[in-house]
């Protein structure tokens, strides 16, 4: 099949294209290296089954590319994904998450592509105090990235109800593992690499949330993809059963750094690490568990590959 | 209070102003009047504490009238409210519904303005077969005016809960009454004064949704302003208990103008007057009734009395 990846040098889609690409899938990644990286991707380029574009979803190039090939499917994770960075610069997560789905669905339907799969995140259900399900509300997010992906969704149904785009849309928890751009465990590396005398934590430390490993997330994209459910549009949480909180994963890192107990740990006093950040989070899985998907990794191994995984990049930059 | 009534000219929010001028607040309606009318709102021109500005919330002058004026609350009714015209040119909504929301809320959000109340609709649920509470889920609009006012719900929340500023969303069924620019009634109205011998109906009639009586609206949404319910972000369903088919409002409409049985009238074949259009909708309207909130119409008397309502109307124009 012809595949577009929109964001295919960033964290999640450089590993996407790995896949589709050794599947034997023609794909085209585009990525505007905002937050994606040329490097994520320069192992695929002497693939004659990849190509890789550099623009933004929102500029013309985009439009000509949608007109130029005729893609069988998109999947759409081009997003500012760094959320506290769109709660300093309230303008990112429109542009960048809302405005790229908008200008998404808009080529596909004027162009004819059939699949979308798309990147949603749990934050679409803001603070809330049960496991939830595709199916439940209320969707109230709390962060410009939640409203920006929730936003995006209310597009996607419009658009796959009304142009017959068979639409899945995925809510990501925390995705971990290599290539990593921003995050929890890379925040305190890096931290401790200025200064390994303490860690400053931003919250309490008692923030519990699940974290997913990479390839994980992936098998659980492409077996839905694969088995092609067949409601024009569907809704799939993906995670773990388990959660980890902020206090095991500062200590995960300053065990794997080898620093022992050399290191004070000082934590925040509130239990939220920035405006906007969701504390705790759980959901209900029993659909994604209905398609016989269950991680291979737990929230808390997810964590630890994760550090090492950071880790060994790092070494060797 | 100092007021702002975004879409103040339009069919609701020139209502609205009427009863916040009335009730003594310094109100401020903005129209571009590419829907709403300067002669709903001329016989406020008169009154001391109401001034009339016309251009869009997306234009520079919105941002300059928020800075100068310092507003305590917004009403938000500007939007595209013709959904059929938003199923043909796509980017309307974006635009004048999605758009419009963002810029209020990021001017109020610069502005320092503490209260806003945005008009939404029982579009943002889609098509679904129960009675649908503001808690229930999924929400999946199948309409571009429906993803607009979802879009707008998800932004609405991240800047009540960033932002501080206190939101009271309102999901409004069909509401119908004097000034009404386009819906069912002015549409069976304007093709039987066209051709008196038929009438053509989108649908097959059997289209049942609750109708409410403009006047009541403006009861529900004023009472919750006035009760001011602590949460900082609250949603409500708006609606009559009952609803009205399609049917009986072509029956209506060819009685009160007098045609008895001499017109023919012809339905479609489908259940759908139109894409995007949902069929049949129930709400769940438990919590405005827990705040003693009840339609004086019901929905039958509503599409009756605003029958009546446009035919005077015509008559004088």
């Amino acid at each position: 099949m012809r595949i577009l990846v929109a964001g295919g040098a960033g964290f999640i889609g450089s590993h996407l294209c790995d896949r589709l690409v050794a599947a034997g899938h023609r794909t085209v990644a585009v990525d505007d290296l905002s937050l994606g990286r040329r490097e994520n991707i320069a192992h695929l380029d002497n693939k004659a089954n990849f190509a890789f574009r550099k623009f933004s979803i929102l500029e013309p190039a985009f439009e000509l590319l949608m007109q130029e090939e005729s893609f069988d499917a998109v999947f759409h994770l081009a997003a500012n994904s760094d959320i506290q960075l769109g709660s300093k610069s309230r303008r990112v997560d429109l542009d960048r998450t809302f405005l790229t789905t908008w200008s998404v669905c808009e080529n596909m339907a004027r162009f004819g592509v059939r699949q979308l799969l798309f990147a949603s995140t749990s934050a679409v259900y803001g603070e809330v105090d049960k496991p939830m399900s595709e199916d439940d509300g209320p969707l109230i997010p709390i962060s410009f990235y939640g409203a920006a992906k929730l936003a995006s969704e209310a597009y996607c149904s419009a658009y796959a109800h009304r142009h017959d785009i068979r639409t899945w849309v995925f809510r990501f928890p925390n995705v971990v593992g290599p290539r990593a751009t921003h995050g929890v465990i890379l925040d305190f590396i890096r931290k401790l690499k200025g200064n390994a005398n303490f860690l400053e934590v931003l919250g309490d430390g008692t923030q519990e949330k699940p974290y997913l490993y990479v390839r994980d997330l992936l098998d659980a994209i492409l077996l839905v993809w694969e088995r092609c459910t067949p409601e024009p549009y569907e809704v799939f949480n993906i995670g773990p059963e388990s959660a980890t909180r902020v206090r095991t994963i500062a200590e995960s890192v300053v065990e794997a750094m080898g620093f022992k107990k050399a290191v004070t740990i000082r934590y925040g006093k509130e239990p939220r690490g920035w405006p906007g950040d969701v504390p705790k989070f759980a959901y209900d899985l029993t659909k994604i568990h209905g398609l016989e998907w269950k991680p291979r990794c737990s929230s808390d191994e997810a964590v630890r590959r994760a550090v090492g995984d950071v880790l060994d990049e790092l070494a060797v930059q």
